[in-house]
């Protein structure tokens, strides 16, 4: 691990590229724009980012963002790859001043008619001062007592319009069904027609039962979003009532709500990512996947969401893979931060072999919600389905030793 | 006021606008890609979004993200103008909430090649649920000792590389040439060389002293960004010295964070933007500034940053005005929450002019960095010079009660 921060980005600029870079990594430590009294040559080494490397990438015609500084002298915007480092000292491991260092005043910049940020690596002191997922791949398996196998999970539909009677109905069907795991809609927490404290009684109710005649609890992922006080309430009472799992939205809830959370939470976080569209879709700018989960992650994250294949967004697959194998790969040495990625949207039996056979690991939660509900035979039959699919496709898969992320629960945090 | 919340968006599509306007109101309330047991005509009529208004817009021949399905049959995207809106009642007066419906899982979806948040309009009961700027304009002039005028202020720079000792220093030279205002800069909140609480108390020392001297206490917006524990300690200690601001950073902080931060904050909060323009800098993606301001004003930003005309970054003149005009605007009948818009990046006694004669208003922060501290006079002579611009200029200036937004103190929060 790096003494200092470094990201990644890839830039486009009609200025030469290295002092495009220049700007940004005056911008966001040591540079003023003009002299000020009390600027010494010393305090810019100790200070200063430093570019670490640039590596020139192809030329464009157009710009990919508005607003950028004049036009190319020949013509052509030219993109590169540029790793900025920071001294750890300018900011400490802090995650919000992080966050303002490494995607900050940036992404404006006019030197720039792109710039996104694709990889971040932190000095092992971050992962010192953040809890991380308290119970990751483990301690979710151990509590949904799923083993050598994904979970398979389903989803509360319609978002919103049940209350609490009629989701305790369907969480109901859905433990018969068999499945491993449950969640809320990322549209339902609180509201006045299906109160949280209602809802969550409601539907532990029915998970306590079925785990009392089967000795399996259903891992239902309660949707706590909300202020700092209230999350706090619902997770205690979550807890209370024997739940194993709270569900938050990371950009409802925001990165001090979320480590807050993390550092309170008695449960696994089931952590939501919807507006990450914003983020993310526009190629040459604002965040890749990769650099944001580990923020999540320091953060306490223990399952982060990542789409699935042919899924019903805008993402390519490769995309979806990189993702969700990123989750599973260590941030520090003594501290891994493995979280469990959850593919979801439009997934189905189909999808079972290729998701296998990209991401090499069974460690996922594979969540449903029509290729479950509305299988010809039944939920159980589509349940059934399901495992039958991870089933064949676990038995024929080469040897786990030889996958890169085969059966990883020895390697988790 | 609506009785339902409301959402603008700009779409772009391949698909039947209507259509993927129906995808988008049904993904974000009771809409399920397949039906389900419990769906009933009655529950989607209480809890589906619903179409207010669509109004086609341009069309465009290559589409704006990529992503999106298939390729329209006449080879053109349509642009649209939609508005949704949703049952209160769906999730009840909660900003986060509210987040993941108007600005979650949407930006992402296959029937769009672009999709941007204009603007949202919310029902009474939020207003009610919120504390909003607890300080405002008229609180912030009364603690700063302005009136009349725009409070004139700097920053503390370099950014980082000052410890407190020099942070103090800067300070005093600051006071004496004449500002109202400092802030630091958002790159420095608690950093191992310049650690908070050394800072505060070297820096209220210089403030005080010169406010027992010359009877105007400087206000100076300290960066308390960090968690919740660290953010309400170090606000406690400002409190205690006597400062009269705290500042923090939106997009590290986040929502619950800020929301958390209004509740207990004794002192005004002085928002700062970084990282707004991987938000919004996409044309055809993310959110723009008048709808994205409305929650952070709501949740008790007193101070937010627009920007400046000829700033050094990306955005145009007549979007950092619109900003600034809509801090300005109310949005509750009887609570209009307004915050003082930050006007910054690269400011100078030649933008005042064209600043009053856009904005209309003396209510603002006018913020300059190099055009003070590396004035040919010195920073008195540079502070000097902008007094005395805004002074000609709002002495030439039409009365104000023909100007739409001129001096508002009446009508601050």
């Amino acid at each position: 691990m790096p003494e200092r921060i470094e990201a990644d980005y890839i830039i486009e600029t009609s200025d030469d590229p290295r002092r495009a870079a220049e700007a940004a990594a005056g911008e966001q430590s040591s540079g003023t724009f003009v002299p000020v009294p009390g600027e010494t040559p010393e305090l810019k080494q100790r200070s200063a980012a430093r570019i670490e490397a640039l590596d020139l990438l192809e030329t464009v015609s157009t710009p990919s963002l508005p607003g950028s500084a004049g036009t190319p002298p020949d013509g052509h915007f030219q993109r590169a790859r540029v790793t900025l480092s920071w001294p750890l000292d300018n900011l400490g491991p802090s995650l919000p001043n992080l966050v303002a260092t490494v995607a900050g005043n940036l992404f404006e910049l006019k030197q720039f008619s792109g710039l996104r940020l694709l990889d971040i690596r932190l000095p092992d002191a971050f992962g010192g001062a953040y809890p991380g997922p308290k119970f990751g791949i483990v301690g979710t398996r151990r509590l949904a007592g799923v083993h050598q196998r994904p979970i398979v999970g389903t989803i509360v539909k319609p978002s919103v319009g049940f209350g609490p009677a009629e989701t305790a109905n369907l969480t109901q069907t859905m433990c018969e069904a068999g499945l491993d795991f449950i969640k809320d809609d990322e549209l339902q927490s609180d509201g006045p027609h299906c109160p949280f404290d209602d809802r969550a009684r409601a539907v532990m109710r029915v998970v306590n039962e079925h785990a009392d005649r089967t000795g399996r609890k259903v891992m239902f992922a309660f949707n706590i979003t909300g202020e700092i006080d209230q999350m706090r309430r619902r997770h205690d009472l979550v807890l209370k009532l024997g739940g194993t799992c709270v569900m938050a939205s990371l950009n409802s809830v925001g990165l001090v709500g979320m480590i807050e959370l993390g550092r309170f939470s008695q449960l696994p976080i089931h952590a939501h990512r919807n507006g990450w569209g914003y983020l993310s879709r526009a190629p040459m700018l604002g965040w890749s996947y990769i650099a944001w989960q580990k923020i999540w992650r320091l953060a306490g994250a223990d399952h982060m969401h990542v789409n699935g294949l042919a899924n019903k967004f805008s993402e390519p697959d490769d995309s979806v893979i990189a993702s969700a194998r990123e989750c599973l790969t260590p941030m520090f040495a003594d501290k891994p931060c493995l979280a469990m990625p959850v593919f979801s949207s439009g997934q189905s039996a189909k999808q079972v072999p290729p998701t296998y056979a990209a991401l090499g690991s069974a460690d996922l939660i594979f969540a449903a919600g029509g290729g479950i509900m509305a299988h010809p035979g039944g939920p159980a039959a589509g349940v059934a389905a399901l495992r039958e699919a991870w089933d064949t496709t676990l038995r024929n898969a080469p040897s786990a030793a030889s996958a890169d992320f085969g059966p990883v629960e020895a390697k988790a945090s």
